[in-house]
């Protein structure tokens, strides 16, 4: 890197901070930047610094949001009786773009994790709980991840949610759509075995 | 993109417009950003919004540089009669990485392409016939690419030079080091076969 302007080099590390660039991707950035439109460059350096500024946590459902409440929150066409649990905005995100669900969602913002120091303390569960005490809500979807942490966090919720009056359901397993039996794991396929329905 | 709030979507349209970003990677890098420390996310919004001011252009080589000659064309210790030609600033980094050159540079800015409108003209080829009839000179290394434009580049540049007094070389082509002879593709052997020399 030394062989860069001084300017060039700290673009350099910065964006090698970034997750998934490498030192090569970063240099091929950095001359990209240098020889874009100054608009395009000055508007990129903008939105970076202002995203933490405008973004806001939702204080409903604890997704990202422009105002208070987010817009699946505020809008009255969704079914505010069926909450979809997912980790992360980014999950959430995924099943939007599905358009298999027309409820609202509770983010939990983590997973948890013994071995990282991730109790259930340190994510929504609490406000989940007190969610599930609402008159209003008929089920509740745990669409956690389907590892080692998405599995144990389900089974916690589920455990914790037990005694109530809401429904609780787990997201389905099984064989992805459009894949071959062949090139499935064995735990997946086991799952969809298990899983099987009458047609 | 829609699900998230109006900044979160403005930074991935931007950072979709960079090089080798998709969607999927503009949204990750997003919401790195957005959980990154603030101390993170505002230096490289200003490393970006300071790199076109802070990089000049070297008004010897042409080469990025802080000031207005570079570090290489300033270095004392550089043999200034051994001028390598590449195309960009980013090839100069690849050669002084080798660490097999202690010469100084010419970048070009470009190579000749004809079906993109690019000429002559619109490259730093006067520039070199300049310096190449300068006392000092020794020794040209014409280190285009060895696809079609560097190809059309190397020629015409050692054709304007020819009648010179200063010796004008091509950089090799050859078999790479550590690669086997089945992967190395046929035109490449071809040549290698043609450069073979005496041990």
């Amino acid at each position: 890197m030394q062989h860069y302007p001084e300017a060039m080099n700290r673009l350099i590390r910065s964006l090698c901070r970034l997750p998934g660039i490498g030192e090569k991707s970063a240099e091929r950035l950095a001359m990209y930047l240098l020889q874009a439109p100054d608009a395009e460059v000055s508007m990129l350096a903008k939105n970076i610094s202002e995203l933490k500024k405008q973004v806001n946590i939702c204080s409903c459902c604890f997704s990202l949001s422009d105002e208070d409440k987010c817009r699946i929150c505020r809008d009255p066409s969704r079914d505010a009786g069926l909450v979809c649990v997912v980790e992360s905005p980014a999950d959430m995100a995924a099943i939007e773009k599905s358009g298999g669900f027309n409820g609202v969602y509770h983010i939990l913002q983590g997973l948890l994790s013994p071995m990282d120091g991730i109790g259930p303390a340190d994510i929504r569960i609490a406000e989940l709980v007190k969610k599930a005490a609402g008159e209003n809500i008929r089920e509740i979807i745990v669409a956690t991840a389907t590892n080692i942490e998405g599995e144990a966090t389900a089974t916690y919720i589920m455990n914790q949610l037990s005694p109530g009056h809401v429904k609780v359901t787990r997201i389905a397993s099984g064989v992805p759509m459009g894949g071959e039996l062949k090139y499935v794991d064995q735990v997946t396929l086991k799952k969809a075995l298990e899983a099987r329905y009458d047609v």
